[in-house]
């Protein structure tokens, strides 16, 4: 059943920028602005995601400051936070409120700036991070998210024999992917090999499983299905589940098999009328390599323990009989965390329209994205589909 | 019209608290279950806000982590930060869930600390609260939020020959009111000089111009006006309006008159068919003692440079013609952000109840909450109305 359709999408390249939270959001409204054939004159409201600029830049109050800048003043504005998947929590709620006739038009996005440019460097800036830990629990401990998807992975290679060679082969192929797509901000290939050289981050994470702190920003527009044809080139969301999971870790009943994501995809899917093996292409957040073994096996890809041996087998590849991440993923394409949701509708809007450049599938008429906050507590499954 | 109904409510003492975020919520959560009469069980999901706890504790991605701690760790979460309105902002979006048909039963709620129990302390919190205001034009120059006010203030001073006299009115009332109200963060009286004897903070406002920073915690539940019947004592919410206006405060058409407090009364009254005069009482956002005048006039309650003149004259009073804040408001109750705008649907709820203690009011069929955020940018006006 079509939920609602994504009308506009735009996205700034991902990798370090100079300009302030404003402008670099604007560089991704105006180009879904564009694509959608209106202007902001046309916008409902406004679903806005950020996740640290608070931590990091102390700038608060984002949504109606960013609505001046970019035009649409007036419009009721409303900011999420829910750690990385945070535009992902307001496409949901967007999705929600057209499709219930609240709005007509909306605009949703964000943005985030995680490099250098903020003022922090990379020990602050993975303090900040850790604000997603559990402040009483984890954090005291000195956990930190390489540390956090570290514990999930090791469990999962306890129990399934998943090695290190096989999430190596993730890193590889999302940097293949990021290789054809020129808004990633890692554009080189890289290999098995250079991955298990480099220098542990944790245990079984080296520097290459993990992903980069990017600055960024994404958009797009959802209309209500009543209206998508109107538009030259609606994409249909036919699903959204929302699965949430204990935090701290300690209280999850199983580490090595996200229960979010299980939960969210069930609804997803349910939704949607479709089955994993109907899904052409995904898009997961692969924070650490092994987070996106666990995503493609939480989502029904592949049976438990075998998403290593999928991975290292090219099952995933764009040219693979389920490509994971053709954008290149949070691995290659870059991972600043508010825009990260809607980056991934952006990636499954242009697959389906078949807009995808170098990176484009043979079969890219379903779509899945799966975005993850902190620990995988918070989980977001969002199927989109070709407009019928 | 009814939109939805909240059928329970709760809040912690508004003041000095040495309990955890969590902690605290739970002091406000378990007793609007119990109000309810309902169970973490029965929840579908939560809509919760947070303004400042990543810059003043350094935590983030909360909604889970609360869910978790209260006992409803599955049920899709929500975080919202929006300033100071960061919570009347969670309520809105809850409405509309429930009156889509989204969810059924849904907590929403707040918490905050400031005080210096979060390890910061007042010119520090100070800065965290700045971060609300403009990063790049007004964070430069040193505006604090007492100087936000003061200035809109001032202008009114100059337009409508508002007196320092006539704002420290309203702080004397607040207080009376605040002394009637068991959990305010001030139970102690003033009195017009003791007002306009305390030091200038940012002038016109001295220090009893200008609420406390509090910690403390608000929760309600709201269900469809369809379920509303099978609780013991629904009051509903008819009308829910939401303005926006430009930020900085240099972008903004005037400054005396909030534009966006307005809007959102406008579009409050509308939904709920009723007009200004036919409000018993409100609550306001009254950070300083000046934005309580401006709301006043904003609602429609009186005309515009009349405020300062009707709370001399004692009109706005538990025993006035339009009792403003009977709950003590933000200058006596206290202001824990992310807990201020579901404290103020508490208050409502309370009143229209009859179960408002030494403080109710005599005529409190129909009541209004006016929670703004930032510069007043973001304003939502909630109409509550006892069940017909």
């Amino acid at each position: 059943m079509t939920r609602a359709s994504v009308v506009g999408v735009g996205m700034t390249e991902f990798g370090v920028h100079e300009k302030r939270l404003a402008e670099l959001f604007a560089d991704a409204a105006f180009p879904a602005f564009d694509d959608a054939g209106i202007t902001g004159d046309d916008v409902d409201a406004f679903y806005f995601g950020n996740a640290m600029s608070g931590l990091s830049e102390n700038d608060t109050h984002l949504a109606p400051k960013i609505a001046t800048h970019i035009g649409i003043p007036g419009v009721p504005c409303q900011r999420y936070e829910d750690a990385c998947a945070t535009s992902s929590n307001a496409f949901k709620n967007a999705v929600e409120a057209v499709e219930a006739g609240v709005h007509d038009v909306v605009l949703v996005g964000g943005v985030e700036r995680c490099t250098p440019e903020t003022g922090l460097d990379t020990p602050e800036m993975t303090r900040v991070f850790a604000s997603a830990s559990h402040r009483e629990y984890e954090q005291p401990t000195g956990l930190t998210f390489p540390g956090v998807f570290a514990l999930l992975t090791k469990r999962h290679m306890h129990e399934h024999g998943t090695t290190e060679e096989q999430l190596a082969e993730v890193a590889v192929k999302n940097h293949y992917h990021g290789s054809l797509n020129p808004r990633a901000h890692f554009g080189k290939e890289t290999t098995v090999e250079e991955v298990l050289d480099g220098p542990v981050v944790a245990d079984p994470f080296r520097l290459m499983d993990c992903c980069p702190f990017s600055d960024g920003a994404s958009a797009a527009i959802v209309v209500s299905d009543d209206l998508a044809d109107s538009y030259s080139d609606p994409v249909d969301v036919t699903g959204v589940g929302h699965g949430t999971d204990c935090v701290p870790i300690s209280d999850k009943e199983q580490l090595s098999a996200t229960q979010a994501a299980r939960d969210a995809a069930d609804e997803a899917y349910s939704q949607a009328g479709v089955s994993a093996d109907e899904v052409d292409f995904v898009e997961v957040h692969d924070c650490f390599t092994g987070a996106e073994v666990l995503a493609t096996e939480a989502l029904g890809l592949f049976e438990d323990g075998e998403g290593g041996e999928a991975a290292a087998e090219g099952r995933t590849r764009v040219d693979g009989e389920v490509p994971v991440n053709p954008s290149g993923g949070l691995k290659a394409k870059g991972h600043p965390i508010g825009a990260t949701g809607t980056a991934q509708i952006t990636e499954l809007v242009e697959q389906i329209r078949g807009e995808a450049g170098e990176r484009q599938l043979d079969d890219a008429e379903v779509g899945l994205a799966h975005n993850l906050g902190g620990d995988s507590a918070t989980t977001i499954v969002s199927v989109m589909e070709a407009r019928a």
